[in-house]
């Protein structure tokens, strides 16, 4: 059966600002007349210089902070955010960081603005997943490359009680604007580097490995991405390496990997994150090693499912073009996992100290939080997950 | 000397509608309250059905047509266009056709609200140069894939009595949206469909045949678009053939290839549009078909000043690996002459029936629109050009 490209609308009104020195920029970027409130995480931006600078450029702005937003930032901790900025009566909000702190500032965001118990802006079993119509205006400055949040509408939000991490999306919480400075990298450590390039690797992989439908344009650039991250991982790991257009590459392909230029009309997979969230929420595994913990498992399990589109990454992307399909693919699956392995990444329990034991409160998680029917065929249900987990094992 | 990636600000708020049957959509996407004035050219979009079915989708709306928009639209005619915008206050325009009606709306938008004379918009010894500072809003149907006019805010008028085609832009003219539809494609005749296939690939080699600066993720798409128009170049000319992938792929790659995917933070060329340009303005040649002339060319008299990037071309885009690398640079100019030629384009003036007399002409017109420090590094002057059209004769 010929698959047809599906219907798309693309849209991505966020500014990137990228490049050296661009914080000062901040000065004209957001209008004297906003209140602005200010969200980071931990110390790094503090320690590192980078809140200063931004102070620096908005001092004739009236700012406010909000700090101590975790790594898989909580709903609890977004909520005193959104208590201040309705108290203070702030208008717009910058949120310094990576992934964490732009999706809790999403959240923040929207449901500054909502009508009702913000709990229901998701679904999965924690809310009645009700469609935002509005957000409070933000912007961002990335600190790390990895999630892509930065030029997308998408944010995951940690419920610690409920153990569950649960994303929403709506056009209404694309950042105005994001500042992309490579530099800002060089204080990375190695973990955080590699974390990184595995989350961009695996969010290309969640758009590309599912079945083709001759979108060539998508695939191509997809491929093109994939090369890219395996020809600089190597060096960007090396926290002392400061070669710029190195950072460079490596801070742009993070954000085209989850932009949108990679999907439009195109089958997507996201059941490697499903899973992936279900370990950080019970194990607290930094979210790009559990996915390079369940990608490979996940490939080997779903491999006719992927068939034809392993081959052309086997191909295209890993230049094997001997050996029987089914050698191309197990080739393919292995320098992945390879691959990964260089990066310092675990690609098995066995890898982070689990066993075993993991595997049934895993599933019970997928269960409790509907998530019985994944994948691009939504055939991937809890019995494939079980084997999957079971597969990741060593 | 290593080459950074420079600063770039990246920014593209155009919505993309693309797919089957998606123009009763209209009827939904512009506000009833507006007054809509309905742009295009000759009697195609009547013939093929395309004005009735945007009309169905508007039938609540206040609507008024302005026909007759020429290839290579003219001052003179969108002038017509903005009077009876101004006497009737229209507030949006849907432009309908390929990149001369969309180019020739942008100006008019932009027109409509310049405070001054309209011809100030244009530099290049045709007026001041005056940055606009709004325009009307408008969106666009597409009826021909070409110049990604569509979905980038650039846009070029020509001025007949001058006999110059002179380019502005601004953020001002991105299209609040873009309808897509390939089967709107099936009706374009082999030259039509030929023309886009060259004009989408010349735009991309503009962005991309120049000098390295590492940008990775900028050649990699640049590369994959260029594969994909050579994989489905031959396809497309057939103008029988109503493959809806096939043409899916073509309207995607050609909008890609000018909507800045490719372009951030990389030098750029655009020394055969200009070069281009001056052949239609006195020879009244297609626009596609004056570049598949000019690039050829171009490539053999820059190929110093091109060097790295010819052998990056010859490698990834036409898998040449053997040879010495002036074997190699030869052996990529010789494929994509035959390229265009396997279109059905002209690779020579011998090929439009023009010869020697045509260059002191042309070599005048460049003097005369301030084209005198083209290319990538402004060196490409008046003595370069004349070498390049010479280089053209045969």
């Amino acid at each position: 059966m010929q698959h047809e490209i599906s219907n798309f609308n693309y849209y991505n009104p966020t500014e990137i600002i990228f490049g050296k020195n661009r914080i000062p920029e901040l000065k004209d970027l957001i209008s004297t007349d906003k209140k602005i409130l200010i969200t980071y995480g931990g110390g790094s931006v503090i320690k590192f210089g980078t809140l200063d600078r931004i102070k620096s450029a908005l001092s004739k702005h009236q700012v406010g902070e909000f700090g101590g937003i975790e790594a898989n930032p909580t709903f609890e901790t977004a909520m005193k955010a959104v208590e201040l900025i309705k108290k203070e009566k702030y208008d717009f909000i910058l949120a310094v960081g990576g992934g964490s702190v732009i999706d809790a500032t999403k959240f923040i965001a929207a449901a500054v603005l909502f009508d009702g118990n913000p709990m229901d802006i998701f679904s999965g079993g924690i809310g009645k997943g009700t469609p935002i119509t509005s957000a409070l205006p933000f912007a961002t400055v990335l600190t790390l490359p990895a999630t892509g949040s930065e030029m997308n509408a998408g944010s995951v939000i940690t419920f610690k009680e409920k153990q569950a991490k649960v994303s929403f999306g709506s056009p209404h919480v694309f950042p105005t604007f994001s500042i992309l400075e490579p530099e800002i990298t060089y204080s990375l450590p190695t973990r955080q580097l590699a974390n990184g390039i595995m989350d961009a690797y695996i969010h290309i992989m969640e758009q590309y490995m599912t079945y083709p439908v001759g979108a060539m344009v998508q695939d191509r650039f997809s491929e093109g991405l994939l090369q890219t991250l395996i020809e600089i991982g190597p060096d960007v790991i090396d926290e002392e390496n400061h070669d710029y257009n190195l950072r460079a590459n490596f801070m742009w392909t993070a954000t085209n990997a989850l932009n949108k230029v990679l999907s439009p009309g195109v089958p997507q997979d996201w059941a490697a994150h499903q899973m992936g969230h279900e370990i950080t929420a019970l194990y607290h595994t930094d979210h790009a090693r559990t996915l390079s913990i369940v990608l490979p498992a996940l490939l080997k399990v779903r491999k006719e499912e992927k068939r034809a589109k392993l081959l052309q990454y086997a191909e295209r992307v890993w230049h094997i073009t001997t050996g029987t399909e089914d050698e191309k693919i197990d080739a393919a699956i292995e320098k992945t996992t390879a691959f990964f392995k260089s990066l310092g990444a675990p690609t098995s329990f066995k890898d982070i100290g689990l066993g075993e034991e993991v595997i049934e409160p895993l599933v019970a998680q997928l269960e409790k939080h509907q998530q019985t029917a994944l994948g691009e065929h939504r055939t991937h249900d809890l019995a494939i997950s079980r084997e999957i987990y079971r597969m990741a094992l060593n």
